[in-house]
């Protein structure tokens, strides 16, 4: 298993994070590469990386369907951060892209995302070969 | 594969079944724990279990995503249940934590919940082991 | 890794694909098959398919959830398709399925669903064998 560091800087902020996980995986033996998030503020997705754009319009779409303001009742060190954990289950704790000649079989367009939902933090991510 | 099974006391509940879960597994050698929901108005998410007001919130939440009375079409046995269907997908029928050192590799404030979405019901979920 | 094609036919459409996953899947020997898409205004979900009509409900419910005129600031050949993307990710890249006597575990009513987001086009879905 092998852990990345990432280091958000907004709230809501989606990271891509592809080349950390193909360097992670490089040389793998195995048919398929799970990544996985171990935080309840945050998640992972796989969407479009070619324009920087869908990635702002994600931040924005997941604090409006999980807004601030519906009298949630978790309170967190003063704080109300409940709709982050939500959005972080809507997104999910991990991703499992297979592996086709050794290499991730993302699609052309296709980047992994991870997705700060109560930043800025530092955070883990793992990475692990499955056969 | 482990079977366990859940019984639910609401129509919406989230309910941690991490102990569950990682007695399943004890002792397995792999990569990785596949916990999966073979239900389509329930479904699986990892989230805080610190504070059980987070699951409360999820609750909540998913009834006001998918509300009723959006004029659903899909109707059973009279009942008109159709937002379970798609708050159970949301949340994804099955979750995939890592294996470190033959435990699940959860973050600290991590646990793996059962989303009843139509209950009360008895509900079973499969636990896998994957190399 | 076996390459299923779909073809669509409506912006928003759920496909059963269920048998052809499971022909593509007949005599693997393993523990669960990933399914897995790589396009990114498309998901895969596990949900009910012995009514047809909870597909309909998923399609007008995540039209619903991610909509038209948000703001949204992608645009992708003169049209504004970013709620495709986010839609998608709802949903998700991947379903993974136990296999259990060689058979795909899913539950009575369940079934495999692509779920197109910005159609009509012909898209392609990954099936693999995980051990």
């Amino acid at each position: 298993m092998h852990e990345l560091t990432i280091t958000t800087e907004r709230h809501t902020q989606l990271i891509d994070i592809t080349q950390q996980v193909r360097t992670a995986a490089a040389g793998a033996h195995g048919a398929a590469v799970l990544v996985y998030v171990p935080h309840t503020t945050a998640g992972l997705t796989i969407n479009e990386h070619a324009d920087p754009l869908v990635a702002r319009d994600f931040e924005t779409a997941l604090e409006r369907i999980a807004p601030e303001g519906w009298g949630w009742q978790h309170v967190e060190e003063g704080e109300e951060n409940a709709p982050s954990h939500i959005r972080a289950s809507l997104m999910g704790p991990q991703v499992l892209v297979p592996l086709r000649d050794g290499e991730l079989a993302l699609g052309t367009w296709q980047g992994i995302f991870f997705c700060e939902l109560d930043g800025p933090r530092t955070r883990r991510v793992y990475v692990t070969v499955l056969q």
